[in-house]
């Protein structure tokens, strides 16, 4: 009994969290109740209804199959099931009149002409454009067998017609007022929350990914279910996943929203839901970079912590930037709102150019000199000196460490400055004397790599081929950083398309003050 | 009438290429005529179930209502249905049983119980793991609410349930062997079907992908569907989106092929069709990276053509050896064959290992080496070069100016030799004699890039941005296709797995001679 009484406690506290969730959730389930009650009234009142109340099966059947979660579904179910319905009698209707010019083979007509519109009716069906009224074939198709079964049983075609359509029309009623006149939920306000919510999700997942890139937070072990693209519970993750995801559902509710009347804040005929799609494409063609940057951590070629720390604060600039952007534009797309006048992506673009820059003054940071056919030009004479004239941070170290390892001719452990490889290998030892100035040389003017290079040789030629490419994922990352910016103005273009079609605000700023 | 033939024959057409893309539905389309006839032919022969056909509406109901496409759905549908009735007939006859203590106020208490099952049963809808049995939800509300309303009309409860009940299960017989006799339509089929197409999507986009940026094809207008993610019939894009998008697909056959029996090839009890989404999704994690390369192509930063060149070999190996690797799988999971001794992705990595020495070696192209920090060092007799050694991001501008004022040379064309601008265009005076054989050297070992760079100067500073970043676009794309090659272990091991616990058969090299 103990054991029961926590078992219910369980349930009754998950089905208080569903609900705490969303209430909409109840309040949904409160409408079912009280449709479903209305029309059982209905039916114990006898009195009015005395002889069609035989046929009560089909109210409560409406009921439960066009009460759907939002207006738009229980619209377009009615009206499927008021279309299936009524041509279905008609032209059973008609079918038995012509049948019965068959004589004595009018059984045998009538079972070829069931044949002949259950194939018809369902192979409709797999038209592309009648899949929003595979509902209303559906109900064709009962309701075409049922009259004319019926109707051959028991020779009236008429009346059980007429009665079960009183009855279809008054569970549609109870159930569309049911719906529509308390709390009704709209398919057009879920997918006006979804397309914001996708922008914060992805600015989230965009911060996140930055983040852990500059400070190297690199996954243990890969989750296998991001490499097999199921749903998981990393942040990062999830984020832009459950942007990339949405497109089934967006459809869904698009097609639900399309039947609503104007409502609430959508006062307006033929309200573009389309274009609120659109938007959420456009956010998604921007996740898709997040997404791709992502994929920079989950690699397996990452490139030296160091270097990331160079173009820290440029990464970072433009990394709060368009995260900025995404949650204005996400903002701006839950209240209604257009942009202001003044140029909405200044910010980020010069975010952008600042690391472009940035990246051209120091690309040599981003790739493997060492193997340059044309690289290792001779110059006259080189003084250590010169190299520091150059505000190069780590390069120091490396060049000094290196030169210690070549002055003194012998193969010697060099600490591990990058940290990358963090187990103690040995360096190949040097050439000497005559190889030393070319190879002095070739210290100073690519002072880094070095190391990196030469410790790869005892790998294998595939982690080695991975290693090389290290560096160049640092270029990938910010590439793909900065086309993700180079595809903003995209969003911002649909954006304000959607603004202008529908009719949206204009931002605090720019209302005249009355 | 012509028109009206014409039309006609337009639909007709129409829907002979419908069945003609997939037979299937026509067939299917003709069972489900066969099923409506049975049925009726049943219901017309009134002497054995004379009784019970008053009820005949039922038959037919759970014919047209669980006849579904694929066996795996017309099981679940069928059993939720058979749960939803029997568990609702038997609450039914319970409550009833119950109210009736209520005394003068049974029908109170009916209509009270009738509101609190239809508000639990449909709030049980919205637990995720009740979504599998929201059908069968929806028929016990309806089940529930039509035996008590009929029973408190009639004081009849037991007749009515059962004819109802063995009218159901007629109908369910009749559905059930029609669609598992009659050339049955398995989930797991198409599953495993739609899972092998997606390699060959995959495959061809990267194909597509890799050698319209080898050509140099770009979009003369990127169309507006990529750029907000809607269907479009662009070989490339359709390709990888389809493989991207078939995730709901995929969880919906999966739902359903789990309810199959063991069949035709799939000979084996809980068969693992979760593996066949698992290998998709692993794939999926691979078309990422083609979706990002195709991101190359739609982007606006461009590399130049003639950069591209440089690597077309190595690039285009790897292309056709992963879209080989691709297809492989692919044939692999239609045949059911395991993968051979011999390690498959050796030519894949190998020519990954080439591009990437490729890259090394010509990592010059890729960045834009003029603003290097430390990459102009000194010659001593050079002056004008010293300015280079500043990190200012006017330097150009300086340097150009600076020139110009101090020489004041005659302005001379420099052939343009990679052809990337091809419009004539003024160089910057260039330094006279003495600075000359520098100069050439310079040009020498940085031929390109200079003139382009020196172009930006005249442009806006966002589009100088993006410009600059044009060669590191093609490093991007490079990394994309490497990575794409190190996220195909993966891919392999989780199709080894898939091989392992499905049985497949070994690779016909592998199978003893007999």
């Amino acid at each position: 009994v103990v054991m029961g009484w926590n078992k219910m406690k369980h349930v009754a506290t998950s089905a208080w969290q569903l609900g705490q969730s969303d209430p909409r959730k109840i309040i949904f389930s409160v409408k079912m109740g009280l449709a479903l009650t209305i029309i059982s009234l209905l039916i114990f009142l006898k009195e009015p209804l005395k002889d069609v109340s035989r046929y009560f099966v089909w109210a409560i059947l409406t009921v439960v199959l066009t009460f759907e979660y939002n207006i738009g579904s229980t619209f377009s179910k009615g009206l499927n099931r008021a279309a299936g319905t009524l041509s279905a009698a008609g032209i059973a209707l008609g079918m038995s009149e012509l049948s019965k010019l068959a004589g004595e083979w009018e059984e045998v007509a009538i079972i070829i002409c069931i044949f002949l519109v259950g194939f018809c009716g369902t192979y409709l069906k797999f038209y592309p454009s009648m899949k929003a009224y595979e509902y209303g074939l559906r109900v064709f198709l009962i309701t075409y067998c049922i009259v004319i079964v019926s109707g051959n049983r028991t020779g009236d075609f008429i009346n059980p017609a007429r009665n079960r359509f009183l009855l279809i029309a008054l569970g549609a009623a109870v159930s569309l007022s049911v719906n529509i006149f308390i709390y009704p939920i709209w398919a057009g306000e879920d997918l006006h929350a979804l397309v914001a919510k996708n922008f914060i999700g992805v600015a989230s997942s965009l911060e996140g990914v930055v983040n852990s890139y500059l400070n190297c937070i690199e996954y243990e072990r890969v989750p296998s279910k991001i490499l097999t693209y199921q749903a998981s519970d990393d942040p990062v993750y999830s984020g832009y996943r459950s942007a990339v995801e949405s497109t089934s559902k967006e459809e869904a509710l698009l097609g639900f929203a399309v039947w609503e009347p104007p409502h609430g804040r959508y006062k307006m005929l033929r309200y573009p839901w389309k274009n609120y799609v659109k938007v959420s494409g456009a956010l998604r063609h921007c996740a898709f970079m997040v997404m791709a940057m992502h994929g920079c951590i989950l690699s397996e070629i990452q490139a030296p912590p160091e270097k990331r720390q160079v173009f820290y604060n440029e990464i970072k600039k433009v990394c709060s930037e368009g995260a900025k952007v995404l949650r204005d534009i996400g903002n701006k797309v839950k209240k209604m709102e257009k942009l202001g006048n003044d140029d909405f992506l200044f910010d980020v673009q010069e975010a952008a150019e600042e690391l472009q820059h940035k990246i051209d003054k120091k690309s040599f940071l981003l790739i493997n000199s060492e193997s340059w056919e044309i690289g290792n030009r001779p110059s006259h004479e080189v003084e250590p000196q010169d190299l520091f004239n150059n505000d190069e941070e780590t390069q120091f170290l490396e060049y000094k460490s290196l030169s210690e390892a070549v002055l003194d001719l012998r193969a010697v452990r060099v600490p591990n400055i990058w940290g990358v490889n963090s187990a103690p290998e040995v360096k190949p030892a040097l050439p000497a004397s005559n190889v030393e100035e070319n190879l002095f040389k070739k210290q100073a003017s690519w002072p880094d790599h070095h190391s990196f290079q030469a410790d790869s040789i005892f790998k294998r030629a595939e982690s080695k081929t991975y290693e090389n490419a290290s560096s160049l994922s640092l270029a990938t990352f910010t590439s793909l950083l900065i086309e993700f910016v180079a595809r903003l103005p995209n969003l911002v273009d649909s954006f304000e398309e959607l603004g202008e079609v529908a009719k949206f605000s204009d931002p605090p700023e720019l209302q005249s003050p009355e």
